[in-house]
């Protein structure tokens, strides 16, 4: 919350606003986690050990800056002035995302395995699956080769690297309507996809290998199940459900189960020709396109132009949205994007088959 | 020279040739880089610790494998082993332009810069520079916005990650014919380049700044000359010449430039559009399209199968060739890659500039 | 706090009250800070992010033990029974001192510098420096050349690192009344004590290069001051007090201050037979001997016997106590020890100078 | 030998020779391994790249600073300079045995283990341990408590840290006549004595957990022996011999199995008491002495006086000397020192009991 408030604090009013009051003149400092144009940051390593600002004081800085914002908000904005507002709401929106999954994380990792949600009050990771409503497995939707249009041509907000819109050629593949479920993960688990080089990447397989992975992240083997697994969730340890679709993968092991499926990830070219016709929104689809820039990507000025182009190499593009992406926050051209190995995201797999095995 | 002999060892001689005698039952386990399939191989950092075999052993090792493969290929070859005789010859054209360059890395490294050739009487990484037959800087070639044909089409050889052809669509841009000067280079570095943090990818600029780089590889300030610079060569520490083309640049360090001066780098499939036009082949030209597998890709069967696609992930494509390729190994279609950070490769940039800013 | 409980439930109410129940089966896993003949302990690195159990759930696991200590020791305990009783409280008196040095440490490091003690209403770590009764700096004790003896010799409780008592030989020495004061560490500064390698141990210069140390722990520039420096304590960021000892140096920094001022540090020895004869108890003490078992030390049978002959290698021995010490624990045979580059205790320099020097 | 050629080009006749001539600028800096006082030297992680100077340019710069040694030599020395001639000689004399060790390090991680001397031809690692000669097992020598002098007295050469002589106290202990021998350490490694932490130095116990060892350095199963076991030899891999004293252990191991088998190590002290009634000099004799300076010590003035001094934290001491060591480079005063983890010289343990335990 502190790093979304400064976001407000620093783009918004300490730029807009000519009398505005700094709340505190080390709090650029402290919640900076990134912006090099705005000056020094903490170095990450160090931040698990701030006890303070405590909770308190970071609600009054909350305060300070909302009464801020609220004053300013009663007159009317200049249009750049309101897209850095956009922008600011935005980027607190992908942070509450963050919080719920690093909740998980923390929590999922202490050794006491405590439950966020023990009574299911808020919303949950694992109802949804519970339904039944699975879409059946050998349904694919056949997307044919064509030259469609790429990105945001709005009116809403969308952030930069959806942008510019543009042509993009894909050749003819059949995509599947249902993620690929736990079940079918267990299958190439039993079937030793963990133990076999030949699908993997070259350094998916030196992490596997180095990390002893055997499963998806927050599974546990349990001997009273009768596949043989839990897992942990918000609402604590429980069950897998067969038919709800497998998450926390990262792209090595997404990468893997294709390969050992017969199948591949989807590039997220084929994934926004398809996606109007399934229904996406409970995962972050990993696809197969590294992060690159759009043809004719121009990154803005300014520190808000660190917010994405500078992070286009060495990612992999993600599709889609989660459960607990925020709403109102999830579209069809969104572009997330993480590291290859990392698992913490509510990620899932969605199969495509290339037409000739069709 | 001993793995790539165990290449022909490993995957012709022992699998075809039914009397085939190893020639030492420990080296497949020295000379195996990373074949996960051929069983364990030597942890690259003990490698050079290794001072046996001796060079003799190495080269009686190389004798019995020319022996056994010359008399087979006294008969006429089954087309599948034929073609693994071409692969084993391409990788060792492969492994012949590593030694030119590891062997420059070693030299340049060492801190009483020994030349390797002095006399400059083999292929001289400096002279083609000399002659002063640089382009001129302002030929830009228009390449029109298309759908063009990508990859091998055969009939000779190409590696698995050149196929399938498939049809791709680019826009137009303008591609210089030039590449990037160490001129040119040089003022963005007197213009702060290297201490620019907006003009680089986030983890390029934390590469900058632990490792504290401040030119290419191989260059050393020298206050004789004019420009304050000399570089390394295999003739020696020499002059830079300024209108050779810039080498030893990692992609961070080519994207960071091309921002600079207000280009792009193209992507493979400009490059693949325009490059009969350009005369290309003396520097590995980085492109902005990461490593990724052609529409329809299929990795081979077996060890074989391992050679390329396994890596397609993290890296970025680079085409062209470099005046330490064997001759013959150049292609048009040719697809070579290396991790972001890497400069010890003859590496150069070639300028894009977007349609719209011409 | 925990960690402090959970050494009285496992060491005597589970092993000496058959009906006693464990709080919770998990919490001996997480406070098992090192006793490997315990159980699997929490890797330290995973502390850090330890929310769960809360505060108030470790308040009743206090409650929980402390109730049932209670009722134990209305009865008649046996020796062995009570002597695991006493090293529990010793246990815990030591980690009393390792909150405030712990707290010291993480505010300390915290960018907004916030005060423990702001009002200096606890046990304060510079008003005792402030009343100006720092011994004369050149009240030199002098240490006849003796067999003494040495060590605990009851019948008060004593760690098991302070027995057997047994002779030791000792040369004539000199040994300083006072602690070496912030002003004669400053003009050790002044005089490049941290850029001349010639003062230091080979890894002690190893260190300073390294982490490019240039004063103690807590020290930071301050412009306003006369000396330069201001430095942190419990109660903020204050100036220096000239005649106050020196704290928070590793032993490489005191061993390269004695070195530079002609001195050197006392063996615990020659501490042992002197310290009666002056006031100690501020700071603790860097002697130049290292931590090895006395002659015919015998560690005790069980998990308690881990207590500190397991760390009898490459770590230096303190004598004295420091002021953050809890009243009743410090003793003349007390035994402290850490490795040499740790700076966070309030350590402190007592120079010794031999006989030939005086 | 370039670097001990170094040590005479740069402490004797740079120094004393006003007219001579380097033969390099650079092989200062090249051949220098840690002096600090005689400017730069060569990271040591980029010394295993070196490949130039080539053998041939070290003989001649070998023979250009013998051919000033000898001219030099044929007038007489300043005491001072003679000094330090010795002290080159001594110091080559070090190298001469780190050679052999080195040789067989490397040699002994080499896959293909080849022999140093397949035909036995020199100095030989194991033939002395053939001859059955070792002494009875249970053969200890009394040494009574009492007050000796330790270090060197004498008039012939010794190091710095040999000095000064000064008194001792030690209390009675025996001594075996015999070191601990590879049966005896292979009836430890069968009691578990790797897998029971109590047994082990904390530190220790890391060590051996974290690099997975469970016998000495050069051991490597073989299932064709009855005790399971070879060893990796300057002659190739062979039986162990019984009765041969272990070697290549670290101070952990020596700690641990003294530990077992209800002995300590001797301190250097008590060694040095008793050394003149058993033979010693085949094996490197663990003390459980840390090494630090003796009552009095004071190092030399400059660059020699970084010989010893700087290196005593953190360090045990070694007694004796090993059949590696160059003829009449052994001394009863002698002492060495390593790391705790360190087994790649030939080092032994003789084992101590407490006089109460007899």
């Amino acid at each position: 919350m502190a790093h979304t408030t400064w976001f407000f604090e620093t783009f918004v009013l300490a730029k807009q606003q000519p009398d505005y009051r700094l709340f505190h003149p080390l709090y650029g400092y402290l919640f900076n986690s990134y912006y090099e144009s705005e000056g020094a940051h903490l170095a990450r390593p160090q931040r698990g050990s701030l006890s303070r600002p405590t909770v308190a004081e970071v609600m009054a800085y909350r305060a300070h800056v909302d009464e801020s914002m609220r004053r300013m908000l009663k007159e009317p904005l200049e249009p750049a002035v309101a897209a850095l507002v956009e922008l600011g709401m935005q980027h607190e929106q992908q942070h509450q995302e963050l919080l719920i999954t690093d909740i998980k994380y923390i929590l999922g990792h202490n050794p006491l395995h405590p439950a966020y949600d023990p009574l299911g009050i808020g919303p949950q990771d694992v109802t949804a699956e519970h339904d039944g409503t699975c879409p059946p497995l050998d349904d694919w939707l056949s997307v044919e080769g064509q030259t469609i249009r790429m990105g945001h041509q709005g009116p809403g907000f969308a952030f930069d690297n959806e942008s510019p819109s543009h042509l993009a050629l894909i050749q003819g593949v059949d995509i599947r309507v249902a993620l690929v479920t736990n079940d079918e993960y267990l299958q190439f688990m039993r079937d030793g996809g963990y133990q076999r080089h030949s699908l993997w990447h070259a350094e998916g397989w030196d992490w596997v290998q180095t990390l002893k992975f055997r499963a998806p992240m927050y599974w546990q083997p349990d001997p009273n199940q009768p596949d043989g697994w839990g897992h942990y969730t918000l609402q604590g340890v429980m069950p897998l459900t067969s038919q709800a679709p497998v998450t926390h993968v990262s792209y090595y092991e997404a990468h893997a189960f294709c390969d050992w499926a017969g199948w591949r990830l989807p590039t997220e070219f084929e994934w926004e020709a398809a996606a109007s016709r399934f229904d996406w929104g409970r995962r972050w689809e990993w696809t197969r396109s590294a992060y690159q820039p759009y043809p004719g990507f121009a990154r803005s000025e300014g520190a808000v132009g660190e917010y994405n182009g500078k992070f286009m190499v060495n990612q992999q593009v993600l599709r889609g949205a989660s459960w607990a992406t925020s709403p109102g926050h999830a579209r069809l051209t969104y572009r997330n994007f993480f590291h290859a190995p990392l698992r913490w995201q509510f990620t899932g797999i969605r199969p495509v088959r290339s037409r000739e095995s069709a």
